[in-house]
């Protein structure tokens, strides 16, 4: 497909929107990532040939979409720390990182599938996460509203082990035990 | 082998002191459930064929091990309250169990591993500490020091959760979030 076509620039423009993603990500999370492509195709109003253009393995396509929502979890931080107190900023991106990562069981599997296109990855994301918890961290610390010394990396990784799945437990099990270290963080301020 | 014969009675004295286990439990930790039988006998001081009759299945020993840890962690619990505080001993128990669990990563992938000898077992060994952790955080509530209202099996579960082996944690990850988990429960009291 040539650049500057009337259909290059539909298909840009899809691509953009992320529209295929926000399907993938649904299909994922329903379905698995191993899905077949044509029902994340059609849920994306699209056809297969344009799905397979664009992300000729899955695992470009699972790649994508793990990008796509922590880039919505990056762009997250600075929006709740305009909008709210730092503690408030804090709890709600902790509750919707716990949230995300809670969601991706298929994703998380799929990271750990032995794909060796995967490898490295949880690591990256985490290291693209960091700085935004971080700032968040530092808000609220020079606040007083927790303490300091708590590293933003033990938060997520602490948070991504709460969200694996387990034997039993329930859909709230996570935010429970996030929320609880969330008060642990809070414990001996004020 | 009849009862009451001398060598009948030496291999029960050697059941009952645990040495067996106590070896097994060694070598699993340094090599692996799939460690040699050998291995664990040298380190007994017992023959191969004496591990075989007590143990006649590698899933055998694995169970009997964890059988016998988590009856520790059960002693420990009235032991630490005889003796400490309720927050003291309701923190030293929880920093104990984190220690039993970290050092069962070979077990814990046994018990991961499909044999169907191991189906049922984590929820088993999690409702056998049930009891110990809910009178612990029931004194320390009962005293002040902690927040009612958060269930032992969700520690009990977070801590297991915080254990597995993840990319790159350090080895005192799991204590430091189960620390701050602590914090968390002694929240918004006193």
């Amino acid at each position: 497909v040539a650049d500057g076509t009337p259909r290059a620039k539909r298909v840009d423009a899809l691509r953009n929107s992320g529209s295929l993603l926000d399907a993938a990500k649904t299909v994922f999370v329903a379905s698995g990532v191993d899905a077949p492509a044509k029902q994340i195709a059609d849920l994306a109003g699209v056809g297969v040939g344009t799905l397979y253009r664009h992300y000729p393995l899955r695992s470009d396509l699972v790649i994508a979409v793990l990008e796509h929502e922590v880039d919505d979890c990056i762009a997250a931080g600075p929006e709740l720390s305009a909008a709210h107190d730092p503690l408030t900023a804090l709890t709600e991106w902790l509750t919707r990182y716990t949230e995300f990562v809670g969601t991706k069981r298929g994703l998380a599997a799929a990271l750990h599938s032995g794909d060796p296109a995967f490898d490295g990855l949880p690591l990256y994301l985490l290291g693209r996460l960091d700085p935004v918890l971080s700032a968040l961290l530092e808000a609220a610390a020079s606040a007083g509203s927790i303490r300091n010394g708590v590293s933003a990396d033990d938060l997520l990784r602490a948070v991504a082990h709460l969200c694996v799945p387990g034997r039993g437990e329930g859909p709230e099990f996570s935010q429970r035990m996030v929320a609880l270290l969330i008060d642990g963080l809070r414990f001996g301020t004020a």
